[in-house]
């Protein structure tokens, strides 16, 4: 039993900022961008809701799909519209995915990842013979989405120019057949420096005797960067061990896209060709869980991935966390 | 291979407001909530961040375990303290958890539910002989907490009534002897009059064109009573028909407390005792992903329930979203 992905799509908001565009808002410098992330432009919702572009990469991945045979909706996101209802369940009702379950997960830029992960889980428990749930789910959709203009303060800029708005979705389809996911991993580190943090912003009750809490993101990109290169080599070796499957025999990588330096150091560690990475940070910056899906999307999307290659997905972000999944096309 | 609950906690805020308090903030009367919800009093937080609450009662349901022993925590909120790290990252680090992983979820009041669920996928699936999982969890902790004080509208009689913060935790561990959960089953449903929502406030983007948004609850409570009582009956039948147990054979009942109104609507539509229900509702109102975790903590610190004795937890809420879990002590 094993559980593929079928479809992939992406949704940018229409908006384009490019660097330049940067250097009205502060002190900043479009080449200096370039050298330090890879970062061209960014996408920045004006008008679109997280469910918006959730719900378009899902129309896409979704195809022509029957979209009652969906049983599952697992949102990954920082930026949620509401609190209440998830977007899952904003997405289930937007989409018509009348015998969907749905909820939200949040571990950062890792979300997609962990999404797959427990999305996968709830599959294969659900389909053993004589098990214990209620919930049968031959087909779920997992989403990346973020608005990350909306917790991005737009007055620092060592971080404003790093991050953008988009969703990327997943079709997965339990299979007995095909193997699908081959391996799985994820770990979390702790953040003992408080290296990558974003507060909230709530009322104040007539109880409370806590002030206003800084709701935008802080992050020691340098802190950040140690931390990624170590864990995203830390998990991606796990998973080659449990799938006994060696890095030349990856035939794409799609990493999170949070920055080309971090990219370039998996692409030296593991000794790979750039080429086999899928890369859209140019034009998109990091879009925190839907980078991932968006990779994965423009890579299904190029037509090159044939039936048995096997690739290898890579997040990392806040909590701070990472995880890696491999799976056979 | 089954999942058990070892362990419960809980912890409330200091500060205990009763109803005539709230008499001075808008125009009710305590009789009258009372009549109508079943509530006397509920505790806000003042100082204590959701971390801290659902730290405590991790401690209370961890015991002497071996901490090093947990391998996962799912934190099911709306009110989370950060949007980042998690919540479970945040538990993790407080609570030097060195080998779990963590990540939150958003099912509203349903979340604590959806969270058991999960987390007895994860710890089943990594345990397949030969899987594809490189994580292990032999033991698990899933955590309700909220903050509700922040999100309720305190010039609205008809919500700020109701609810209160407070967190519940569980101890889960994987058994080759004991069943643990018998059944479970959860399921959502469309909000199609926006009967309970909640919105959250984000900065503003030098690009969005969209104003600010309501952050706090709104809730039709007629609606959202009708939708409960219909939701509670058919997650409960389906997780009876599906694990071949009858309601008198359901020792304890551990419903989620949003009104006393809906659990006598299960008392009377499944025959059976009150006696057999546990209800904190009276001093702590509706705590969302939290009411349920506590009210267990609350039967287990009885010492009445004896192994083997069956128990059905039930939830529902914001989404729209429903689940209940059957398990053996």
């Amino acid at each position: 039993m094993g559980v593929g992905i079928i479809g992939t799509g992406k949704a940018l908001p229409n908006l384009k900022v490019e660097n330049q565009k940067l250097t009205e808002l502060v002190d900043t410098d479009n080449q200096w961008i370039i050298d330090r992330t890879g970062i061209e432009a960014r996408h920045i919702a004006t008008k679109e809701t997280g469910v918006d572009l959730a719900v378009a990469a899902s129309e896409q991945a979704l195809g022509d799909l029957d979209r009652s045979s969906i049983g599952l909706v697992v949102v990954a996101t920082v930026t949620p519209d509401m609190l209440v209802p998830s977007m899952g369940a904003l997405v289930k009702k937007e989409l018509g995915l009348e015998n969907a379950v749905a909820f939200d997960i949040n571990t950062a830029c890792s979300g997609f990842i962990y999404g797959l992960w427990v999305a996968e889980s709830l599959m294969k428990n659900g389909a053993v013979p004589g098990g214990n749930s209620g919930n049968q789910i031959n087909r779920a959709l997992v989403i990346g989405v973020e608005r990350l203009s909306r917790i991005v303060n737009w007055n620092d800029r060592g971080t404003c120019i790093l991050f953008g708005d988009g969703a990327g979705s997943a079709v997965l389809e339990l299979s007995e057949s095909k193997p699908g996911i081959l391996g799985s991993y994820v770990k979390n580190y702790d953040d003992v420096t408080n290296s990558l943090t974003c507060g909230i912003e709530y009322i104040k009750t007539p109880f409370t005797e806590e002030g206003p809490q800084d709701n935008f993101l802080k992050m020691n990109g340098t802190q950040v960067y140690r931390f990624a290169v170590n864990a995203v080599g830390e998990v991606m070796d796990k998973v080659l061990e449990i799938t006994g499957v060696s890095p030349d025999e990856v035939k794409y990588y799609v990493p999170h896209q949070a920055n080309m330096r971090i990219i370039n150091s998996i692409v030296q560690r593991f000794k790979q060709p750039i080429e086999k990475f899928q890369v859209n940070i140019y034009s998109t910056g990091n879009v925190s869980a839907a980078s991932i899906p968006m990779a994965l999307s423009d890579l299904m999307a190029t037509g090159k991935v044939k039936p048995g290659d096997k690739i290898m997905m890579v997040g990392f972000g806040g909590g701070l966390s990472a995880g890696a999944i491999l799976f056979e096309a």
